[in-house]
């Protein structure tokens, strides 16, 4: 039986009314003023004809007014689609359309988007910045839920390059948020800091522990380190998300060691070097490394900052409620040290994607990921799924790249991977093979602005006769990241 | 679908093996050496035959062994019924027949009640002292553990006056522990000191939490303020458990002002007076006072320090995965300030009592308790359930008291009450109609002994002419406390 907790907004705002929310930019909500703000807005969706079944697309940005109508969703029960707003309208129709989306949500800085979508879907298009002159209806509270119940979906994709959308139950951010704690601890007058994006995991997950613990935000409208540095020690902040770029800005931008009530950054999309944890130590920066993906609705595995240089590289281990396992091919559980596969299980672990058979076994997920267990029970991560590229934070997925390129007019053949570029971690570097016909790298690159988001868009196109394929066909990348490292060292 | 977690005592070791687990006088282990030394246990209690499916009797005292061999239980998935061990032979042999136990794991200090349940019951008794001599199998370890397994037995009456074995599950303990912490707070190097004892819900709670937390347990095997003091801060205490009596001895024996790193105590079994919580404020004892039973698998209400002198009184707001209402007879939901009985709901709410129908309502359990919710909505409880007496932390059930009375020789009714008393908060007296036969109140007392744990047992018998009671028969207990605060004033 699936456990049955009180509206998590509602709640929060009946047990600490006048606790404070959130904080963003001039603006400050205790969690009574969130809860009604947000179910102000929860009748006015009512009004435009939002029901609980309805799934809504969100394209928007980080701001607090997303943070109202993301809370007014959860009032009624309809279920959020977040859009990575750095998409294509052409990535975002498909979204949309697997996701059986029929109202959008957006504002007027994506007007130009939002248009062509409402024109090719049928959709109807609701601006946050209208809600001052539209309608109002009591909204239908939910006034509990039900843990199974879908909440919010991701889009990700995979080894096939078509997005498929991750369904998010409410218990999934739930547990994800209990297994938060039991890591690392939950102190009176928590601070979050919040300037990665609300329609990633990493951002979300945050807004959900907001109201599971009763937590203040500190909410930022995008990444800058001398903004951040003034609001960790105006706002108290005690505890941040980062990717490893944004990581090393701040410490750079640092010029005192950082308040004792800072706890921790929370670290994730690829690992850190000892030379900047050290950097960060000396700084009473506290980091705790983790590994998570949008099916684990953010980390499921994190390393501890006692063990953050003995165990540098390594993700850590499982949160409690949680488990990991390394398989072989044949899906044999495997000993210390060896390497395989990760496949991890537990309550924060979505149960499948939207109008897809489960893709679970004995509720395990295989995330295509490889790597091993020490003797210790600490998970290093050797290389991830579909050789993802991390930039910035952001996820590229070669397949859905290639697919773009080989649709192309003159390619043949395509492989894309990962490079190390200083600014974003990793770009994404392209490998064509020509069909004869004229086509240029500027071309490419050009035909690629049409349906693929810009951090996606190869930085570099490689001509090259052939791709190395392995005896099934798999393109071994590790060649293609071979040779582009060899260029480095003429 | 209920939720599989890993078996909390041996994630726990997995994770934080190192991490400081438990301290009982002299000895010290980490959270792997306790796992290790149940799992031994764990060995042994299979070679005597334990296993999964079984039901096995506890009557023990606070201490490690104690502690280790309800690990054991929950590594072989063996359900443990928790005896109260001041009960008599008799209250124990019926909960142990009621339970169908076929073991009884117990101590020396007990052996003569043992030998007489083993003799009566065919029960096989293991006594604690006895693992060094004992064979050992290799236990079939639970790996994992389903939230809706049971996990424990308590035994708690109601009106019939027959106690009923309320089944806790591993989830209930599971989300007891998580509403405590979204309340409280989880701290690094948390510790919690535990002189309540283990075979109540008070006391075993803290050892889940343990396991759940990871986080340090201070045992004492019974009550000496002077003791807990010297720990408070030899072992660094952040918690601790107490009911009104405690707190008040402990207090007065404090001649200092308490460490900062102390952070609660949790107060339950009855409210405190606002000059005591004075008191404890002038001396740094934060207190949170609460509201549980063992059906809520502890506490379910809960009020904050911040609250504690405005709210006096008042046992708080639920926990965040609990709620709570007052109904009228008719069982519908009354507003603010109207009085009426509490009901509760929450995955930590016990699903039912062993061999009993569901008790539930709609997944509500009606509590017996009267009480209202205030305009902020926090609770108040004016009545507890069946007339409840809370004797020095002890409940004490006025029917089992009179059921025990009305089948003495030469007692026709009887009826029984809770005074106050300085020492124990409360004491139960009886009021008897004597049949004619001769019945002093000294032959009366001593026949109790036989049937009823000692803090059952009226501490005054009045003999009257008549019981008061209502129109439909019930006891008017309320007349007859009021009979006795009337001679007092005299």
């Amino acid at each position: 039986m699936t456990e049955v907790l009180p509206n998590f907004i509602k709640n929060r705002a009946l047990l600490t009314p006048d606790r404070e929310a959130i904080v963003y930019k001039k603006e400050r909500l205790t969690f009574k003023e969130l809860y009604e703000k947000a179910y102000y807005r929860a009748g006015i969706l009512t009004a435009f004809g939002i029901k609980d079944t309805d799934y809504v697309g969100f394209l928007v940005k980080s701001d607090l007014e997303t943070v109202l109508h993301l809370f007014a969703m959860q009032i009624i029960g309809a279920k959020a689609v977040l859009l990575n707003n750095r998409l294509t309208a052409k990535e975002m129709a498909f979204q949309l359309t697997d996701a059986n989306a029929t109202f959008l949500i957006t504002e007027e800085d994506f007007q130009e988007n939002a248009l062509l979508l409402k024109k090719e879907l049928e959709i109807s298009v609701f601006y946050k910045e209208g809600i001052e002159d539209s309608s109002y209806i009591e909204p239908i509270e939910k006034e509990q839920l039900a843990l199974d119940e879908a909440c919010t979906i991701m889009y990700t994709s995979g080894t096939t390059g078509l997005p498929k959308g991750v369904i998010q139950s409410y218990g999934n951010h739930w547990w994800s948020a209990m297994g938060n704690t039991l890591n690392a601890g939950l102190y009176e007058k928590e601070t979050w800091l919040c300037a990665v994006p609300l329609f990633h995991i990493s951002g979300f997950s945050i807004l959900m522990r907001s109201i599971i613990y009763g937590m203040k935000i500190v909410l930022h409208d995008g990444f800058n380190e001398h903004k951040i540095l003034h609001d960790l020690w105006e706002e108290r902040v005690t505890i941040m998300s980062v990717v490893t770029t944004m990581l090393e800005r701040i410490e750079q931008a640092a010029n005192e060691r950082f308040p004792t009530y800072f706890r921790y950054m929370l670290l994730g999309g690829g690992p850190a070097t000892v030379e900047l944890i050290t950097r960060c130590i000396n700084k009473g920066i506290r980091v705790y490394y983790s590994y998570g993906m949008t099916e684990t609705s953010s980390q499921i595995v994190t390393l501890s900052p006692e063990d953050s240089i003995r165990k540098i590289g390594s993700a850590g281990k499982a949160l409690f409620p949680a488990q990991l396992r390394i398989v072989n091919d044949l899906g044999e559980v495997l000993g210390q040290n060896e390497v395989g596969e990760i496949k991890v299980c537990g309550p924060n672990v979505s149960r499948g994607y939207l109008n897809k058979e489960n893709h679970l076994k004995d509720g395990w997920f295989f995330t295509g990921d490889i790597g091993y267990i020490d003797s210790e029970g600490f998970l290093y991560v050797l290389d991830r799924r579909s050789d993802l590229i991390i930039s910035g934070g952001e996820n590229v997925y070669p397949a859905e790249v290639e697919a773009v390129l080989t649709e192309m007019e003159g390619i043949r053949e395509a492989a894309v991977i990962g490079v190390p570029e200083e600014q974003w971690g990793q770009v994404p570097v392209a490998f064509v093979v020509a069909d004869g016909r004229v086509c240029s790298e500027k071309s490419i690159m050009e035909n690629c602005e049409k349906s693929l988001a810009k951090y996606k868009i190869p930085q570099r196109v490689f001509f090259v006769s052939e791709v190395p394929r392995n005896a099934s066909g798999k393109i071994v990348r590790r060649d293609l990241r071979k040779w582009v490292e060899e260029q480095k060292n003429l």
